[in-house]
């Protein structure tokens, strides 16, 4: 008789293997099956060795399976007594569906777990020198999807760019037409913003402007994964000094 | 001579050892010093075996350090020729003034970097089961500091309870006059409300009610952490079950 297995539900983080947990390496390590989404870095899922791995993502509105069909998956490979790995770009519950599948979970009555995972929504604007809180600049950041532009406008409706930082995922193929929809709400035209494409991979790049030149630019490639960031955040100058980590603990090698 | 030093500000995460980054790990393990906050889990700096580990927290006000003493410590140290850990609870950039240590490091050209951490306003309402976003239920977090309350009143201005998921960290001294507030601004008394405290830590807790029952509640103690969320969200009974996955591992040992 088979025991019945377990889902570990499992945030990858922004890309760099560095910055997996502690305990999502060894989630990996031991897993049997692993499911995992668009923007996993390759990198992480080559981790899981022993495990069978499947990519059941969506890109563009296409899917490779449907949610129904991944809950399905899972409950099926659980209780067939596998250890499985649901993996999934930044953090399993912010912007993940990672809520759908634990209460698909919850309801098959198979054991599982969170493992949170460093959302791009911090870290993205972090390797770009931006703290999304600053002392005396902001006390509050409010992430948002860009994908819908109307439950976008919903969600900043009544934000004051003197109080809160505007971080958007899933924006950049709306980037102008939301510079556009803040500057209709009164956020001032010259607010500065900052566009983050790939960071904590070898591709980072960041861009940095104001709202209405954003709001004049080109939207994005449908698909194009990144980080926008409005407000006064945006304009700090605290970006890291060339000289990395590595190349100190090289030179001070004895 | 010595060469110059180099400065790393580590997210400890929110308690579990686990939660580290692989990237965290490492830079305590080869740490000469680190500079540790309040709520940064003896667990952690234990891993910082070689360094010389000091205390520069601040509770309830009184400082250990001035803000302006621990930016000299650390571009002193830097310019010495150690490797600096600058260890703060859940991520450096959320509240952790981590934006005006790099500020600091900036001016006085030292080389420093940024190590993102697990932030406890994402995992804390995961570790109570609850998705900050959710399909079809909230496509959008704000994460406000309820210390100040005329700061949260104006990050929180014009937010609507449909559209937008609530997170508040070092809100539990004012719990329930933030309750209130959101109220008298138009909140539904009956809005879901989940009190999270040692998220990931032995000594974890969850309270759920409604807006109404917690603005007749007291306040909290000044100095206690926890993470207030506030929003249907707080409602979903996502919960893991019973079994932990090292129950599981044990059982399937062969």
């Amino acid at each position: 008789m088979t025991s019945t297995g377990f889902v570990s539900i499992v945030g990858a983080g922004p890309g760099d293997p560095d910055l997996l947990t502690r305990k999502a390496v060894r989630r990996l390590r031991r897993a049997d099956l692993v499911l995992y989404d668009a923007l996993v870095d390759p990198r992480v899922i080559a981790i899981a060795r022993r495990a069978s791995r499947f990519y059941v993502g969506k890109r563009a509105g296409r899917h490779a399976l449907t949610q129904d069909a991944i809950h399905a998956l899972l409950v099926r490979a659980a209780r067939r007594g596998l250890l499985v790995v649901r993996l999934k770009g930044g953090d399993p519950f912010v912007f993940g569906r990672g809520g759908e599948e634990a209460l698909a979970l919850t309801a098959a009555g198979i054991p599982f777990e969170v493992v949170p995972g460093i959302t791009s929504a911090v870290a993205a604007p972090a390797r770009a020198g931006i703290p999304v809180t600053h002392r005396g600049v902001s006390s509050a950041f409010l992430v948002v999807s860009g994908h819908d532009l109307s439950a976008f406008e919903a969600a900043v409706n009544g934000t004051q760019p003197d109080a809160v930082t505007l971080v958007v995922l899933m924006g950049m193929a709306n980037r102008a037409r939301l510079a556009a929809s803040l500057i209709e709400r009164g956020w001032p035209a010259s607010t500065p913003a900052a566009v983050i494409t790939g960071a904590w991979t070898p591709e980072e790049h960041v861009a940095r402007c104001t709202l209405v030149e954003l709001s004049l630019a080109s939207d994005g490639a449908p698909d194009a994964p990144g980080t926008l960031v409005f407000g006064e955040v945006a304009a700090l100058a605290c970006a890291a000094v060339a000289a990395t980590y590595e190349s100190r603990e090289r030179a001070s090698a004895r």
